[in-house]
């Protein structure tokens, strides 16, 4: 690692987790400019390990999805945006398991989407990681049949404290980021989030060594994480819902239900955001957005379910993002990496 | 073109396209092997040329979204799958035209999403198309901003007769196929119909020099096409919703309101389809769909919003899908192209 | 009956039902001021009639909900508005019948809400009705349980040929009308529906003794009914989407999904009533509304879900409906059933 | 009023008022057969006062919606059920407020339902309150039109912490309660709430001199309120969500999004309450719930929306329900408003 860049490790404890977004105390303060290197628990809170632990049976609700953090950035305040830069995202295990959790899931109904039906099969499968060959390995329950698929690390959940006074359960994505499961936030990729509270007390966790979009069955193959991040503050300007930036996109995410609502929040955050940094009234953005964009699904399975949308830059006029420091991160990314 | 192939070319009068699913008498009859080279108007029935064109004082309801057929095909029976290749789809103009539509789109209160609020602007946008370069080129109405975006033709309507007596207006999505604005419906696609009535009824229309996922303001960049299809009949095999698979992937499409309804239809396909034909249990493809499946929205603008669920054949255990013909399909489109 | 009255009769034969809107030749021709006595068949085509008859043994698909009609009012054209006024609605048998359906319901996973679960258990529950106390008699299956619920005919299916060229199912809620099911549509209401075709070709059905708000299992208390309705014709008036009027309320019915989209054209749709015939702004209407409206549901288990509002007459200014023909109905069924 | 009843009074100072569900210090600790005399603000904190008063101008957020509490029941604890008996609910002034607010309400786009229109104009409604004839007094904005509705008060707000660690905006509804906007919540009403957290922390709030079913604008007619309320503890009999209990109804209140899914919860709740306190079998209680109940909405307009299901007593078989306090809160109701 270069001697210049100001590198702070995290490994928690056991009772140093968080289970919200607010309405904790800081794990430790840090600042614009430093780079993290962290450890990340799986969702389960590292207690399913085979496939005799049942997720009603081993998991103590609502102690799901510890995350790591909250972190008290310097300087942080309302209307100010925290960049969240991705260096490396490396699963800390060579397995990762995954489960179906009664009445969780797109493909059954829920304590929301209420039925009299009992609910799926309780099951958990784990994966084999293969971190050189970086695959996954399925094994199926019912026969013998096993498939390899690629791994394509992420972190399901990244946020800060939310608006509006609120304490929210980490399960949960919204405004503030949180549980959006999307496959995007992966290794070389700035989070960007509005902050709401000084200091803007971000966390994160819930590793996924892959996912699919839309999290069909409310579970990733899910394990522990070694991540690293680089964060930068950007004052003065405010982020209305989480965006992402990668090399090659501009990206939106929206968290609400029904799912078209969503859709309409990354749409139209993107086509804002076409027209504010590049130059385009919102009708022409909201034509050339409806003609240029990607929208993945992220979840269909949480609280909120999120959408993304995604603009490829070379689709977009030639201009400067308000932000301007994705690639100061990805420079420091390449400097930390060199190391 | 080569001399063993029958092939059949349709270019419609002005009076022979329709606009329904179901309730038309066919325009001609064909057979499982044919193919077809037809040219389809624009969902504009041709009547958006300019910017001054708007839809509201040139187009006349219900007479949008013209379909070239129904085609009755010999020997389709309801409990059948009809496949419909597509060989080529290419521009026949080199312009294209965009709108917004007033109460239409994602992005505004429409006729169901009703509000009080008055209706977007109403704008046309005319795109020129670079046949040979393979390019399409937004000009900004408000600015002097241009941006080129690649080509990649699709038919946003391609279905059948529609089951339980019903005639559908072109304009629907649903388990008939009809308007699903999908762009994975593009050249070196097999498209899969469930057939509803004797002879399947199948018509196609709406072609899309390019689309982004979910067309977000309603309309893509529409003009008109001539295509080839070459088509299958897979007897005794039904199909519930609209399938699709491309060399490299299987999909489904599924239709409904909310969002959500349209990604659970579509996912419980492919987890069906999987677990059918690749011998998985359902829970297991469950499992397996869930971290490989990629979920890109079709439309989230038309009657019913349509999600499609894509599964990377590279990650299902090897099998021989039940309908076995689209290998087939492209010999015969590889045919075809070497004419 | 008065002399003065025309009054035509119509039972129809097993072969005479139809099942969709539009797509039908005229049963009879009918004029404005007309009075019918109609006999409708149950929804399940009177095949449920013991405990014993499953629907999906009994039922044959897709010949449910037979609608007694359609008649073709002579003069109607689009741009009227057909009054269909309920001067009596009486069950026909001395027994009703209720069912679950296999994925049809609210409490269940569909096919369009698809979930992985196996369905809901299928039940046939014959209730007695006492004509003569007004009283339909429940009887538990799985206990000695007798319940004694009021009776409360009313129709869920009544419409029009639909609009865009489309033939619906029967079974199917939307602007022309159809199978709303809700429990307004009682004796002493007129309904009034947008006419989108020449003759308006309006039919009726699916009786019910009685229904819970919602119909939450899909199925009401089903029998036939022997009921008499009174037409009329209103000249050049468009109605957009299904209203009704007794002598205390006015309603609209908006039908849609989701839920919030029936809510939102419903109340919409009373909010501009209000303003256009009791002479209040829009915004005054609106406020008006929010705080005089009953919102109870109709359906949530159709293909459309079904939202009513209705406003107190006493709550609106004192003006006159562009219809201004409920009183006269009124008398002209005070008339008949004094005859 | 008696001796022998306890009675405290809470006529909070505009420091004590508190903005969320959970996250506040108790205001007070009470017991079980205690009554409390309150005061609560109106929905707007008291700033909207004329129709000069716009709420983006006068308001301050997120201080809006302030609740009255939070009350630590003595022995409450998570699993036991809190039951709030409404004595009576009479507004504290002789006039209330309305208003549209940008991006809130119904019948408009909002942050969720993310469109690119414009929001409606906002604007203040000032009704007069003639709490001897109990009669509020509508005037139109932009006319001379008056319309008087009967008054009817109401608390849209009661609830207690929530569960998961969280703390929710007193402008959320969910299963701790919170911000329902049901005209059920009237004087003579038992509400059952599920303990969440030791001392239940329960508060309310958001008082309507009459609201329409569904809140379509957003806003009631806004006012503060002198209630009384009188509590109970069921220890060990656990609530899953809301419910209330008249002397002729038991009811049952869903909060979600989208609205058909707080239909679910409501029913399913109302289904499975009806089976285990009434004798019946849950699909037995299932078909006598679907003819039987009533289905009003409350609110289609916060962030999650409300629905109420209703069952008659009569409609029940006679049985005790596990709560079996409301008479003895009536009881007591009648001996304070006696006293």
């Amino acid at each position: 690692m270069a001697n210049s860049l100001p590198v702070l490790t995290f490994t928690p404890s056991e009772g140093d987790y968080v289970w919200t977004f607010g309405g904790a105390p800081p794990l430790a303060r840090v600042k614009p400019g430093d780079t993290l290197e962290l450890f990340t628990e799986d969702c389960f809170a590292g207690r399913v390990r085979s496939e005799k632990d049942l997720v009603t049976e081993v998991c103590e609700f609502p102690f799901l999805n510890p995350q790591t953090g909250p972190f008290y950035v310097e300087g942080a305040e309302p209307g100010d945006t925290l960049a969240v830069h991705f260096v490396s995202i490396e699963p800390a295990r060579d397995w990762a398991a995954s489960t179906t959790v009664p009445l969780f899931g797109a493909l059954t109904s829920t304590h929301t989407t209420a039925t009299l039906q009992p609910p799926l099969p309780e099951r958990v499968w784990i994966w084999q990681l293969d971190r050189e060959r970086r695959t996954c390995l399925f094994r199926a329950h019912d026969s013998d049949i096993e498939v390899e698929l690629p791994m394509d690390p992420m972190h399901g959940t990244v946020g800060v404290a939310p608006a509006n006074l609120e304490v929210r359960s980490a399960l949960v994505p919204d405004a503030h980021g949180g549980n959006m499961d999307t496959p995007e936030m992966r290794a070389g990729v700035t989070c960007y989030l509005g902050v709401n509270v000084e200091g803007a007390l971000f966390s994160l966790g819930d590793g996924h060594a892959r996912q699919g979009e839309g999290e069909t069955c409310g579970v990733a193959v899910e394990t522990a994480m070694n991540s690293v991040i680089t964060i930068e503050l950007i004052k003065g300007v405010p982020t209305p819902w989480p965006r992402l930036e990668s090399d090659t996109h501009i990206m939106t995410a929206g968290s609400a239900r029904p799912l078209e609502d969503a859709f309409r929040i990354a749409q139209l955050d993107l086509v804002q955001w076409v027209a504010r940094d590049y130059g385009l009234s919102e009708l022409d953005a909201y034509q050339l957005v409806t003609q240029g964009v990607e929208s993945p699904l992220a979840n269909v399975c949480d609280t909120n379910y999120t959408s993304v949308a995604k603009m490829r830059k070379a689709f977009l006029p030639s201009g400067t993002s308000a932000y301007g420091v994705h690639e100061t991160l990805r420079s420091r990314a390449a400097a930390y990496l060199a190391g």
